[in-house]
């Protein structure tokens, strides 16, 4: 089984500069790759406290990649939305060149209203400019002398430099939360799938996983060789009561600054996006002891952590965990805890290879 | 006098994979920030072997950072009229909190047309675009809850995130090549400058540079202040005629990449760029015997070439050069012994701080 990091900023300039952030975040990534976790990952968020510090994830990326040597550099997720294909396809490219292959590129729509208005982007429009974009990557990756006719963008014929690391191009992922048209469309494309399943019930992610797992096999790739990793907010401490006590403070300060991001949703409603008219209303019932006891967190000592791991895998099969390590605006420390004891005392039950000392 | 290395890629993907390519330019720039090199620098160029392996210079400037400790990191220069301002203005303050203040943006016009076409924009509108774009970059940068209400983007209040790491943001350079509007334009501003001489007369510079200057005085900054960074094609060896003879192979392979990429101005005619029309004829016209006599290029011993560095120190008083260190599809080894030439016996004539050794 592998096991990712997964770094979803939720700090304000008032609580912890761009700087000393980042500073930990590399520090992170750069003993999961000595500890054996197989990805990081990060997002593409703008403006909020919830995401804001990191509006380009290949930025990140690409620091992190000069200081891990095997870790997977996976874009959770880049927006196409909010760039040109050509400059996306060719800064992906860049990094894929640069980390020698290690680069996995996820795509997402975006569904913060805010970010869609900053960029004088339709909101019904993105599920077309996301299939687009998409589309025009893997073109522009693969093909050369490219001559693209979109509904947003047209241009060529044009041959993307420099020309991908990987043959014929980067792993394309795709992140989907509630619509079943997502994640059948993912499976019918033999995407691999990127998902928050602390939003939906554990029917509910187990029924979308069999969906896209159903389609994925009829798309002419090999059954089996899909790849899924879910997000999981994770707070290990030998102390199982601490854990759960300090684990409340991040998880409810991550949640308050979700909800003044999505606080636009109140005002918004539409086919495009449906069931995001109730999500501050859903966010807001989610709690911490609803997510504590229907295992939607990693939350614990280590031999709990474990349980509850074994129990997403039963549940929904062989997935890649993606650990959020620091959620909320939580002490370096704690998330150097959280990640060290996992990696001694949680991946070696799951076959992982044995964590390298230092 | 301080000195700086730019990378600007004139390789196809036959000669050189974007991984050894970055991996040479990482390697060098390695190494000239233990030589006690200034500043490295890379451009913003799609599609062409002549720049196209760095559609995104953020990107490699990350990586860079991540293997130097003082090196001023430079885009020369990133387009405006290619990307969203939130997402460029974002990006770069990512870089600038990553590199702990090292950065220096460069914004450019753009000039070939290919590129317009591919992204859709009009030549047209490449100056409005520009100004608008550091306009957009520099309020983004410095001010909060930024209500933007320009030509082509509107938006806010919006909070840029990550905030810069250099107060009130880091320096903005302007790239100018012919037009005296422009020179007018970044002194009057109080902008740093870049510039390509090649392309001019002496004359023709030192009258540009004055104008700059005396702009730059009025601008409200100290007069003196203002930096000017000067790319020149850079070639040493210890053999005088072996330096001149193999600095033409590269110095024409370059010249005719070049020419491939502006070929479309030879369709082209707009009053928004005087003077490109005939940019093909003057590129021809400008062959490697004249460069070197009019010394617009740095090539020959370390002795030759600290003597042409004191001829443009005495034409244009306090400029950084920006070596341009491996042009045309140069041998790695090649750029190296330039680097380490040029380090240990053309800078200590000129103050900077003697080389370590490693």
């Amino acid at each position: 089984m592998r096991f990712g990091i997964n770094f979803f900023p939720t700090v304000s300039p008032e609580e912890k500069s761009g700087a000393q952030f980042y500073d930990e975040c590399l520090e992170l990534t750069r003993r999961a790759d000595e500890l054996g976790y197989n990805s990081v990952k990060t997002v593409e968020h703008y403006f909020f406290a919830y995401g804001g510090y990191s509006p380009d994830p290949v930025t990140f990326l690409t620091a992190a990649a000069m200081v891990t040597k095997d870790l997977r550099l996976v874009t959770g997720a880049v927006i196409p939305a909010f760039s040109h294909p050509c400059k996306l396809a060719g800064k992906l490219a860049m990094l894929d060149n640069i980390s020698h292959g290690r680069l996995d590129v996820g795509f997402a729509r975006a569904f913060l209203p805010d970010e869609f208005a900053a960029f004088q982007t339709s909101m019904e429009e993105s599920r077309d400019r996301f299939n687009e974009g998409i589309e025009a990557c893997r073109r522009l990756w693969s093909e050369t002398d490219v001559v693209f006719k979109g509904k947003f963008h047209q241009f060529g014929p044009v041959t993307m430099l420099p020309r991908p690391y990987q043959k014929p191009h980067p792993p394309i992922w795709v992140a989907a939360t509630f619509t079943a048209e997502s994640f059948e469309w993912a499976g019918r494309n033999g995407y691999n799938l990127m998902i928050v399943p602390y939003v939906s019930t554990r029917e509910k992610v187990a029924e979308l996983l069999k969906l896209y797992r159903d389609n994925y096999a009829q798309s002419g790739k090999e059954p089996g060789t899909e790849q899924i990793q879910m997000s999981y907010h994770c707070y290990i401490a030998e102390d199982g009561e601490a854990a759960q006590r300090e684990g409340k403070l991040y998880f409810d300060d991550y949640t308050n600054k979700l909800l003044v991001a999505v606080s636009a949703w109140s005002r918004h409603k539409t086919d495009q996006y449906k069931g995001y008219e109730h999500l501050v209303e859903q966010i807001k019932r989610n709690t911490y002891e609803d997510a504590l006891r229907d295992t939607k967190v990693f939350v614990g000592t280590p031999a709990q952590v474990a349980e509850q791991i074994a129990m997403v895998r039963e549940w929904y099969g062989e997935v890649e965990p993606s650990l959020q390590i620091n959620f909320g605006n939580m002490p370096h420390e704690a998330a150097q805890r959280s990640l060290e004891l996992f990696a001694a005392e949680v991946m070696p039950k799951y076959g992982t290879r044995v964590a390298a000392t230092v």
